[in-house]
């Protein structure tokens, strides 16, 4: 694995934490996407090398929607750059991790991502995520 | 702020979190250290150019083992790395930010550090941590 690529935060709104997370970082919010397949609108924003995504569900039974129900706002989950997903995929199954996915699906941001399930990983959502093209 | 320097995660133990975590980052713990004024145990995993804080309860009244009784293990804060700490505390005074500490304390890994009060960031608890010498 190799740097941080981003870190996940479920938040009510993109627009209101939006404008909180560009006075903390100092920084603009650069992209504002969204995954209909996820049921989610995404907000990036950048700090050196690594990414902060936003996540606002769109959808009451989407992850993120049941995730603030559950929890409240905060800390969603770690996405970590990978070169090669599938080897890495194959990499942490032998080791004994959980995948949520079989195979790698198209993630916000132009990525290939694969989750990790967070039984085994002390309690932490873990994405793998590779840039496409 | 620059990068993101670090990601804690509140463990139960840093060993055996220690073990899952070389595995899913497929790199070693590079130094465990004890900081006896926060009531912690910590292990450091390096990817790419930010690391993973795993953070263990030496003290049952620490903030790391009420944070683990109250929602179990998992993400605990993001930390930024920052050229200049007291700068960078009186900018997010003037935005609003509430910070936890009025001057910059000593942390692990050889850091000045500052929170900030979640409340005020969507429930994620904040550092802020500038390199000592």
């Amino acid at each position: 694995m190799n740097k941080i690529e981003h870190i996940g935060i479920a938040v009510n709104s993109v627009k209101l934490a939006g404008d909180i997370y560009e006075k903390l970082l100092n920084t603009a919010v650069y992209k504002v996407e969204e995954v209909a397949s996820e049921g989610v609108k995404t907000a990036f924003l950048q700090s050196g090398p690594n990414k902060i995504e936003l996540l606002e569900a769109t959808d009451p039974d989407s992850p993120i929607a049941k995730f603030i129900t559950k929890k409240g706002e905060g800390m969603h989950h770690i996405a970590f750059e990978v070169n090669d997903i599938e080897a890495e995929m194959q990499r942490l199954k032998v080791e004994g991790f959980v995948l949520l996915n079989d195979v790698p699906k198209l993630g916000a941001d132009n990525k290939l991502v694969c989750f990790v399930h967070p039984k085994g990983t002390n309690g932490v959502l873990i994405e793998l995520c590779q840039s496409i093209g």
